[in-house]
């Protein structure tokens, strides 16, 4: 049985990237060691992190005025050392338009009671449940402020960013988790952009931090750790990286660069995400909850059937068929198809047949 | 040519625990997937997660009082952690013997100028560069302090704290990176033990946290991420942890049970450092920097020859025969040999021979 992984993230890597993993997971470049076992210090580990680095500059596109760090604590953790390193005690505008962008809101709120600065909600779709992404109304950003904070692409509610706010000359700070690599941004637009590893990008743990030089914190913040000068002054060894996942992120930015870079990469995910949405919208059984077109997410796709019960039969009946992990989020229930860059067209094609026979079956 | 790596972390892993890794690194348990596909909400990753914390309360005995946390950001996060939960505007004290205690107490000093608390320097031996552990007069200790920190082992000079200093009832806290499973403390002499993962548990990017149920925050800490009751409420899950990495140290826990537990891994760790030392007892040519015997690190040993060419030239000729990574630590210089868990017996005789031979050829 052919197993497809619809995971949120972790989500599937690409086979040839596990399967290179493997053969050299003893053996590392003929240095008689893994990848695990080497020195953060080696020059075998020096090579892979600044191969990884240049790599994702090639990919991105990253203009040479901005830092990329790789670092730990997941996208949560961003969510603290953003503030802490950027508000400099100014406004900081958040743009609530999912569950993640909630988080990085509170967890900015929850800062403020220490360090002071102001965190003004710009923009919320919580009323209904974040099923649109909101207005943005740039003549309320006062053009002194710190960052408008945006989420890219919000993996539960299935939306996302494609046309970018307007910010009165503010830096824009995106969560760009899920659609990193997988949407074609142009990095000169931000002034961070944040992602955790564990969607587009290789094993969780790992967290990509790329940040404009004139960002970065003059004076220093209350922990090291969490100081992004001083992440980038010593080039992401300020302390021991995760350096397996560090090298599995660079194995996947070899796959994305073979497969002909960023750009391709949102074609095929365009292509495999169309061919779920049209067939979506030609059914009268299954339903997107995301009603405004242009708000859709390439990356993750929730879907329903006409009642709750026939969700967790669909939910049941398909994972004994080898689709894993098609339940949606708990807090938005019925089906989520995450289809990131290693998820393959085949699996979209099989699944449409699988959603063919269930209507036919539970009309 | 056989290599055998010295790396102070990270370091040396068992064999058998990277075959079982790579053997199943595209299919974990038949599902499919490799490890690193697995939602953190899978029934598969609940149970590696759960496997692991009880392989670690069995190998440690670690009574029902205290919870096991698996984090990020290794130990120099823990550094700000730990004041940031447990000062609770109290004395912090600290015995500095070695480089990374003497990072633990500077962070503390840097987030107390942000969070009221107190951090006191114990007790240091920097002034003769930590070649002993210094002298703790426990009498200083207040008894309404919140917490004294040590380092139970010195990676980068080779020294270790084998019996615990008396406290005047204050919780212990200790960075037991390089040592935890190496030596077997009584986890109930500590309030909260913490550890980077890359030395005896498994690839970097994991960090152990063990902490007494009483020292937990009852108010929020000024990020989520940084709050232990949070963690601790959410078994580890507040976030995506590093899944990857906590599947390798459970295979590593399980390597460890089944050579013995701790105390045997303990008297095989002290047969392969005595043989290394009693070598360079017996030599005129070889010099340990610690002179006081009952402060060496049965886990990382330093040495040195008559002279600094003589130590080059001994790292060079050693690493080509496949003894890598016996550079000493850049702020120490000679030779250092970290003999953790899983670094082999034949290792350490095969660098006595080496040792003997390079000796006769250089007097």
């Amino acid at each position: 049985m052919t197993i497809y992984n619809f995971s949120a993230g972790p989500a599937v890597l690409p086979k040839p990237v596990l399967e290179k993993a493997q053969a050299e997971f003893l053996d590392y470049s003929q240095s008689g060691m893994s990848v695990m076992e080497l020195s953060h210090r080696s020059k075998e580990f020096d090579d892979i992190i600044k191969e990884a680095e240049q790599l994702l500059r090639d990919l991105m596109k990253i203009p040479d005025n901005y830092k990329v760090l790789f670092l730990q604590g997941g996208a949560s953790t961003q969510f603290s050392m953003i503030p802490l390193n950027l508000a400099k005690g100014g406004k900081a505008y958040y743009v609530v338009a999912g569950s993640w962008g909630k988080k990085a809101y509170t967890e900015a709120v929850k800062l403020s009671k220490t360090i002071p600065f102001e965190p003004i909600l710009l923009a919320s779709s919580e009323e209904t449940v974040y099923d649109h992404i909101p207005q943005i109304d740039s003549s309320q950003i006062d053009a002194d402020a710190s960052y408008v904070h945006i989420t890219t692409n919000n993996t539960i509610e299935g939306t996302a960013i494609y046309d970018l706010p307007e910010t009165n000359g503010v830096p824009l700070v995106a969560d760009m988790s899920s659609n990193i690599l997988a949407v074609d941004y142009n990095v000169a637009d931000f002034g961070l952009i944040y992602a955790g590893a564990q969607k587009n990008i290789g094993p969780a743990g790992v967290t990509i931090v790329i940040i404009r030089d004139d960002l970065l914190n003059e004076e220093p913040v209350l922990s090291s750790m969490l100081d992004y000068s001083i992440q980038a002054e010593s080039q992401s060894l300020y302390n021991t990286p995760p350096t397996f996942g560090i090298y599995m992120a660079k194995l996947v930015f070899e796959w994305v660069k073979e497969l002909g870079g960023v750009a391709e990469m949102e074609k095929i995910n365009r292509e495999k995400s169309d061919l779920l949405y049209d067939f979506i919208e030609a059914s009268d059984f299954y339903t997107s909850p995301v009603k405004n077109k242009a708000d859709r997410s390439v990356a993750n796709i929730p879907f329903v059937t006409p009642n709750k019960d026939l969700d967790a039969k669909f939910v049941s009946e398909a994972g004994a068929l080898g689709f894993k992990n098609i339940k949606g989020h708990r807090s938005v229930g019925g089906m989520r198809a995450s289809l990131y860059n290693a998820f393959p067209r085949q699996g979209v094609l099989d699944l449409l047949d699988f959603m063919k026979t269930f209507e036919a079956e539970n009309q």
